[in-house]
């Protein structure tokens, strides 16, 4: 497999960077994750848009111009022989102090490669996740915003090492003001009485790309739509629930904490959103 | 100058690992900073202990054995032809999976690598550093518990983005309940009224190795101390004030948001701790 490095396309075992760039040092870095239909990649300028912000959030300056994202992207693709694909674009501040101060790091590293889909089994599929609320609260903004799509994972690996433990597909992190936030890779969005809520951006969530999507397609679909803030009980009372990201787009949930949900049945409201992503998809 | 990496010994340039390392993907990893007095490395045993602490709160598993740390450190020393020096141990979960999950890692990468001490001007030494309060908050325990030293450290980037757009030397974070926590790199204690005091680490603070040492030697000479939680209000009423972290030792802190302090005055309680601590270094 052929990974983009610096300027350069080389073999995946020979895709090295230096033990001294921040991103390996201090997860000084940002990246973002699309997904590849039919050798095309998918919202590729909302990706863009959101990597320049988070870029811009911990101000690291992007090489100007920029690289030619949908050229080398198309380029990885072709060369890896792939129609159906993940890419994930990986920015660090590169090489600089080995300390925390990024004063004077002009040469930022960038890495793109590909990776498979996710893999869902058809129980997965058919029947949905399941899930578990987490004790791992989501990292407050005030310590890191939640709009930056960071190198620093361990909140989310830790977080999905409590789900593991708990036998779930997922977990379901709250905020540290206790209200409903995010799964470890994906947004999540809940029906009760007809109506579909999911937390607002306002809860410390990342402002994901199929979440954005799907808001705007509800919407567009005549769907009555709440962002809001959500104590953890509302989730239980829930008739459906179903997560969003860009690897899988909606997936439903089946079950939370063992509680059954409605979100598979043929005609819910899950399916409906499920069938428009897909639809838009197609059509992309 | 020669760097330790998984195994060996190999020069500098050529210390490279791969782009799928979860160490640069996701900052999936911890660290330990050392200082190297006269050839001889200072508190290796304490260095160890929270080493292992981290590694063991993210459920990543050292080899087994362990490597001869203090036989690699001397090797490392003895290669660079140092005798006073830093040396940074770096921990990873290795190549596994792209996505959060850290099942399966069973390969850590381990880096060694050393850096020259912190560089303080005269003026720094005589008559203490700058302190600002800062708005980027600790992030806490309940997303990542705060006595892991991992590489998730764009919490303590920012913050020192924030420090040096105030142009000061540091910047005091408090954490999400609004208590004074530490610096970006160092545990901070302040003195009122012949009283020694530091936030406890129920704060969510670094339990610092020098800040461990200083407690005791405090303690041990006669000083009355209190480990607390403070209201930032406390510090600026503040007689004295320093700073602690392995690089440079006690350091005191001259000013707080401009409001000048009498901590580098002769005979006060700062002065006194720092011959202490010098002592104890001298005795190592």
């Amino acid at each position: 497999m052929w990974v983009y490095l610096n300027n350069q396309f080389v073999e995946d075992h020979q895709a090295h960077i230096s033990v001294f760039d921040r991103g390996f040092l201090f997860g000084d870095g940002i990246f973002e994750t699309l997904r590849v239909h039919n050798t095309y990649p998918l919202f590729l300028d909302r990706h863009l848009q959101r990597l320049r912000q988070s870029c811009e959030s911990i101000r690291l300056s992007l090489p100007t111009p920029e690289p030619p994202w949908e050229a080398l992207l198309r380029e990885l693709v072709d060369r890896n022989h792939l129609e159906h694909t993940m890419i994930r674009i990986t920015i660090t501040r590169g090489v600089g102090s080995l300390g925390p101060d990024p004063s004077g790091c002009e040469n930022p590293t960038i890495v793109i490669f590909s990776r498979p889909l996710p893999q869902l089994t058809k129980d997965q599929r058919d029947q949905g996740v399941s899930l578990t609320i987490l004790t791992t609260r989501r990292q407050p903004s005030c310590a890191l915003p939640s709009h930056v799509k960071s190198l620093n994972y361990l909140n989310n690996i830790l977080a999905k090492q409590e789900a593991n433990e708990a036998h779930t597909f997922d977990g379901l992190l709250l905020n540290t003001d206790g209200h409903l936030a995010e799964c470890t890779t994906s947004n999540m969005f809940f029906v009760k009485d007809e109506r579909l809520h999911t937390p607002s951006l306002q809860c410390g969530i990342l402002p994901g790309i199929t979440r954005g999507i799907v808001l705007e397609l509800a919407r567009e679909g005549g769907i009555d739509v709440q962002e809001g803030t959500y104590q953890p009980e509302a989730l239980l009372d829930a008739d459906e629930c179903f997560l969003t990201n860009t690897g899988f787009g909606v997936l439903p949930v089946g079950t939370i904490e063992t509680r059954p949900l409605t979100s598979t049945r043929s005609g819910s409201m899950t399916k409906t959103i499920q069938h428009m992503y897909e639809n838009r998809i197609a059509s992309s």
